[in-house]
């Protein structure tokens, strides 16, 4: 018998939910949007998801499908479904993978969104080839996916790779999960928007003397400073961007020295709104790792940016995990 | 075919090197002692155990001998040499899987003594059929073993593992790693001294009123203070002794909450000297640990100590990687 040559990919976010039939080159082949917060239920999110993928697996050919891969926030590898997600409009239990194979008549696999990039990035990115790496987002939050042996690490109950809760800071930042100092309210889109309002609320220095795309006059003129113009202020000069970022670079840097001394990876792979910074975010993220490493760690592992555009990735990672 | 019956477990450590024949079911059928620093050289000291060992396997017959398993500071399992160890009487890289192989000629495994005793709990003692745990030992340092989806995670290199080395308290107190705030400096039978010496100095209270057999009697008139004097002074119910367990287990526990997000294990399985001192470490240690643990973690993880007498668990360890 032939393997079969595609598998569907579904990657659900709070706001937007893709899905797509991809083949084994990590081609897209087709790929359709919804948005998440517009289905009452999960099996009327799940029914529109067929709805529009209906007439392009008849296309295909349903034989030639070989199942169904979703990555979704708090999605369990081992159980199934998704635990109450603070950014899904549904705030049940909810049994993805099985209404995911009744609606489609398919085999199905979820989950956890970083996760599904970690594999994507295996399957067909960055880490190909490699067996031990570490996937990092950074999005609105800090995702994880562990690699070791080949293998992503799930743990006992599915719920491994929590990076983005590891405590950074002791008794640092409060967090949405009621800790204080975790990573991801340090190093994310999140975390460095806070780093810069501390930054600029604290700052002796006079705006007016400044270029005004710089973040102190963008801040003191009242507009809002997001990820994004902080990168932008940075491309411009602004000392204080570059600082900002050194800062967000060195509490990931410093984690990340930590994550080394667990798992010993090849490689860590950044992806992420944060992470299209490019060198500003890179760099003191190497430099402050590398200080803060073991010694037999040093010089040894590489910190890339994802093989995959933002575009591509979560949906190739989702129809990834149905190769496995 | 049938499968060989025995094997040859080796534990090198700074002082003591221990072998012996071991069976299937973990039990050690002989076992013979060294003192590592009695040889020249490290073919020397291979030489002695092999005349140790010689009439034995002549004994138990050559061909029911499956191989050999060693377990020593620093050894890599993938290139089957050790880095030069600070603990051991060579300072150079020791090829010793190739010396172990040319002298006995059979096929020999190495692995670092902490990675060793994961799998001698995983084949034979408290980790028994778990394929996610954290198996740490706290002896002079603190050595850790991470088990996922049921193998041992070696990492890229063969250093994976290094919870000792991860920074429990940024800029903290200096290592022997030339860093500073390193986990075995307060978790281990090394660090719990150095929490009693700040103690003990710090203290204001008159050790005249107390039983002389309590700590600050003890310091003050100029004794050693141990990790086995700590517990025995805390059995004798001084409060002092209680204290350094408890701040000795804080920082182990917050440090394992953070590992925990790493790996998602179903138990943390504790082992060597410190261990020993039962419910006053074990208890602040969960305590910490829950109560830093984020929610989707809570009340799920066994803390539990080792399964295997500390006698035989580094023999059975290193027994044991010779039947992988």
């Amino acid at each position: 018998m032939q393997p079969k040559k595609f598998s569907i990919g579904i990657d659900i976010g709070g706001t937007n939910t893709t899905s797509g039939i991809v083949n084994r080159h990590g081609e897209i082949l087709v790929e359709e949007h919804i948005k998440t917060a517009d289905y009452a239920t999960p099996a009327h999110f799940v029914k529109a998801i067929k709805a529009c993928l209906e007439s392009h697996i008849n296309h295909f050919g349903r034989d030639e499908i070989k199942g169904i891969g979703a990555g979704a926030p708090n999605a369990n590898y081992y159980t199934g479904e998704i635990q109450p997600a603070p950014n899904l409009p549904w705030k049940e239990v909810i049994p993805l993978r099985q209404l995911l194979e009744d609606a489609f008549d398919l085999p199905a696999t979820i989950t956890n969104d970083a996760n599904a990039s970690a594999i994507g990035e295996m399957t067909y990115g960055a880490a190909k080839g490699m067996k031990n790496f570490i996937m990092i987002t950074l999005g609105t939050g800090l995702g994880s996916g562990f690699v070791a042996n080949g293998q992503l690490i799930y743990g006992h109950d599915g719920f491994a790779g929590e990076l983005g809760h590891v405590i950074a800071v002791r008794d640092g930042r409060l967090c949405n999960c009621g800790r204080r100092g975790c990573l991801e309210r340090y190093s994310s889109a999140t975390g460095i928007v806070l780093t810069a309002h501390e930054m600029l609320e604290a700052s002796t220095e006079d705006e007016s003397t400044m270029p005004e795309n710089w973040l102190l006059p963008i801040y003191k003129g009242g507009a809002e400073i997001t990820s994004s113009g902080i990168h932008k202020a940075a491309l411009e000069g602004d000392p204080t961007a570059t600082a900002i970022f050194d800062f967000t670079g060195r509490i990931l840097g410093q984690t990340l020295a930590d994550a080394v001394a667990y798992t010993s990876p090849q490689a860590i792979i950044l992806f992420g709104g944060l992470a299209k910074a490019g060198d500003f975010i890179l760099e003191p993220t190497k430099k402050y790792m590398e200080e803060n490493l073991l010694s037999i760690y040093k010089n040894k592992i590489d910190i890339i940016p994802s093989g995959l555009s933002e575009r591509d990735a979560a949906i190739l990672g989702a129809a990834a995990l149905a190769w496995e």
